[in-house]
C-alpha cells in the first residue's frame, strides 16, 4: 500500500469529529391519516421495513457518528423518540443526544442549537444534519458523500449534499452548481439556491445539468455554522450560544427565537458569498412528501401495499393501500387511486391530487376535528 | 255525475279483489358491503328516507290492498321482516301474510306458493307481485297503472308493468309491446320478452319506442298464473296447490320444486301465446342493482352522501360516500368513486366498474372470508 492510498483510506474512515445531527420535526401534514400531530412521519415506518423513517436515519449514521448522534425534537415526542432508539444514551458527558425543544422554531433555531451544544462539547468537531423523514437507500454511496462532504467542512465550508436528479421534480428546491473544487473530489461549488421551479423550468434543470435537489442535508463545523449565522442574525447565534452555556436557560430564551429556515438564515446569504459548497450525491432519496411520493418509494405492483397485504382484495385497480385499521379492504376499478384506513379516519385520495390532503387537514382544523389530526 | 263516470270510478277504486305480493329475496351482491347475505338490500333505507327498501314497497301497496298484503321471504329473514312491518299480522283469516321460504327457490316458486295461497283464501283474487327491493317514485303514477293492470287480469291476462326507458340502459331485460288491447286504456299486448341488449341494441330500442324495460311485476289472477304454470309443469303447479292445501307439507314438498324464475317458467311461454298484456308505466323505477344505480337514484350533487353529511369531507372530488362505521371520511380529488365504509368492510370503486364488485364478494367468498359477506 502506497503512503499517498494509505492516506486517502486514513482520511476517509478517521471519523472521530463527526457529530451527527436529526432534526426530527414536521408533521407531514399531506401524509394523514396516516401522519398524526402526534405521530409525526419519522416516527412511522413508512417503507415497510420493519424501522421507523427516524430509526432508519440513526442507523444510516451510526457507523459514521455512533454515539456522536444527536436528535433534536419537540418536547411532546421525545418518550416517542427515545424510546424508537434505546441505543441512544439520553445525555452522554453532559452533553444531551435526545434534545427536547420547548415549541417548533423552525430549522435554524433547531439545528443552531445542536450546533451550539457540540461546538461546546468538542471545538474540533464537524457536524452534518439530515433530517429525520427523509427516505435514502444506497448506503455506500451515503458514506462516500458524507466524507466527501467532511473535507470540505473541515476545511471550513458550509456543505450541502445535493441530489442528482432523475426526473424533472416540481417538489423540491433546487441547488445550481458551479465550477469543482481543486483538491477535493467530489465537491463542487454552490452557485445558488433556487425555490421549487415549475415543471417547464424544471425539465429546462434537467437538460442542462448541473443542478441538484436541495435536500436540506449540511456538512459544516459548528463554529462556522454559528459564524455565518452572526454574520446576519448576531443576537440569534449569541443567544444559541448562551442556551449551550446555560442550558437551564433554554425555556426562557427559546421563544425569543426567530422563526426561521436555516436555508434563509445561513446557507442562501454564505452562497451569495461563495462559501458553499456541495457534494452531488447518486443515491435514492425522497422526503416522501405526499402519499405519490411514497407509491415511489415502495415496490413497483398495479396495487402497492404498506401493511398486511392479506387485508386488500383488488379487481381491475391500480391503487396505494395502507390497511391500517384490520378491516379488509376491497378496490374496484380505480386508477391510481390512494386508499389510508385507520382506526379513526379515512383518506381515499387520488395519487394525482395528493397534495392536495393538506387541504383536507386545514379544513378538518377549521371544522374543528382536532381529534383526528 | 253522469252513470258512466260512476261506473269507471267505482272500478278504479274497488279494489277489495286486489293481493299484494313482496317477495323479498335477493342478496345484492353488488351492493356489498352495505348488503350482506344476512342483511339483504330490501332490509336497507337505500335512499336516505328513514324506510327500507320493504318498508317504501309495503307503503307503496297499502292503500291498494290493505291487509291482502303478503311478503314471501327466507326463513333466516322471517323475524327482520316482520320486525319491520309491525303493522302487518303474520296469520289472517288462517292465511300467513308473511310467508318463510324453507330455502332460496327462485321467483317462480315464491310467487307460486303465494298464488297457491291466495287462489284458496279467496278464489276471486286478482293478485300483484312487487319485489321488496325496488324504488320506485310517482305514487299516483303508480296507483293508476295497478289499476289499469287489474282491469286486463280481471279479464284472465297474465299483465306486466313495464316501465317506460328514459336512457338506453343495458342493466335490463326489455318489453316488446304490441297493439293496444280494446275497451282496457293504458293496456297493450305483448309481443315478447327479450333478455338485456348490449348498449346499440338498447338505443335501438329507444329510439324506435315500443319497448319498455321489464320490471318483473306482474298483475295476474291466482288461478290464472297456476294454471300457465300447469301447462309446462303440470307436477310443480300441482305441488304448490298441494302445498296451499296443507301447509305442514310445506317443508318438505318445497325442496322438490324446480329453481326456475317466473319469466321463464310463465311470461316467456304465455306471451307466445299471446296470454300477456302490459301496462306501460311512467313513474321513476330502478332495480338498484349497483352502487352506479344507488347514485342514479340519490340527490344529485358532486358528493353524494348516503348516511351522515357531517362526516364526509371532501377537496376536488365527485363521490358517492356511505358513511357507515362513524368515522369521518375524507375523499380528494377523484371522479365517480364510490366509498363504502362499514365496521368491518371497506369498499373503494369506481361507478363505472360498480357491476364488478359482484366479482370480490365472489373472490372474497373463494377465499373463506364469510364473516364479511
Amino acid at each position: 500500500m502506497s503512503s499517498e492510498t494509505a492516506a486517502a483510506g486514513s482520511k476517509t474512515r478517521d471519523r472521530g469529529d463527526f457529530w451527527a445531527v436529526i432534526p426530527a420535526g414536521g408533521a407531514g401534514t399531506r401524509l394523514w391519516p396516516l401522519s398524526r400531530i402526534s405521530r409525526p412521519k419519522f416516527l412511522l415506518d413508512l417503507t415497510g421495513a420493519g424501522r421507523t423513517l427516524l430509526q432508519q436515519t440513526a442507523d444510516r449514521l451510526a457507523p459514521l457518528a455512533g454515539e456522536r448522534t444527536m436528535v433534536i425534537t419537540g418536547a411532546r415526542h421525545w418518550d416517542a423518540v427515545a424510546g424508537q432508539l434505546p441505543e441512544l444514551d439520553a445525555i452522554v458527558d453532559g452533553t444531551p443526544r435526545i434534545v427536547a425543544e420547548p415549541s417548533p422554531r423552525d430549522s435554524m433555531a433547531a439545528i443552531g442549537l445542536a450546533a451550539a451544544m457540540i461546538e461546546r462539547a468538542d471545538p474540533d468537531a464537524v457536524m452534518g444534519s439530515f433530517a429525520a423523514d427523509h427516505a435514502i437507500s444506497g448506503r455506500a454511496e451515503f458514506e462516500r458523500v458524507v466524507d466527501a462532504a467532511l473535507g470540505s467542512a473541515r476545511a471550513g465550508s458550509l456543505v450541502t449534499i445535493g441530489i442528482e436528479p432523475n426526473r424533472p421534480s416540481d417538489a423540491f428546491g433546487y441547488i445550481r452548481t458551479g465550477a469543482p473544487v481543486p483538491e477535493l473530489p467530489g465537491v463542487h461549488r454552490v452557485e445558488e439556491f433556487v425555490e421549487k421551479p415549475d415543471v417547464a423550468t424544471a425539465e429546462r434543470y434537467l437538460a442542462e445539468g448541473g443542478y441538484l435537489w436541495n435536500a436540506g442535508m449540511f456538512v459544516v463545523r459548528p463554529t462556522v455554522l454559528l459564524d455565518l449565522l452572526a454574520q446576519g442574525h448576531p443576537r440569534f447565534a449569541a443567544e444559541l450560544r448562551a442556551i449551550a452555556g446555560d442550558p437551564d436557560s433554554l425555556a426562557r430564551r427559546w421563544e425569543r427565537l426567530p422563526r426561521i429556515a436555516i436555508d434563509h438564515a445561513v446557507a442562501e446569504p454564505a452562497a451569495e458569498q461563495g462559501a458553499v459548497s456541495c457534494v452531488p450525491a447518486a443515491f435514492a432519496w425522497d422526503d416522501i412528501g405526499d402519499f405519490d411520493a411514497l407509491g415511489r418509494l415502495l415496490p413497483e405492483a398495479p396495487v402497492q401495499v404498506l401493511g398486511d397485504r392479506d387485508l386488500v382484495h383488488d379487481e381491475f385497480a391500480r391503487a396505494l393501500v395502507v390497511p391500517g385499521s384490520g378491516r379488509p379492504i376491497a378496490v374496484v376499478g380505480l386508477e391510481d387511486v390512494v386508499v389510508v384506513d385507520t382506526d379513526d379516519a379515512l383518506l381515499v385520495c387520488s395519487r394525482t391530487d395528493a397534495q392536495r390532503v393538506k387541504e383536507i387537514v386545514a379544513a378538518l382544523r377549521e371544522r374543528g376535528h382536532d381529534e383526528i389530526l
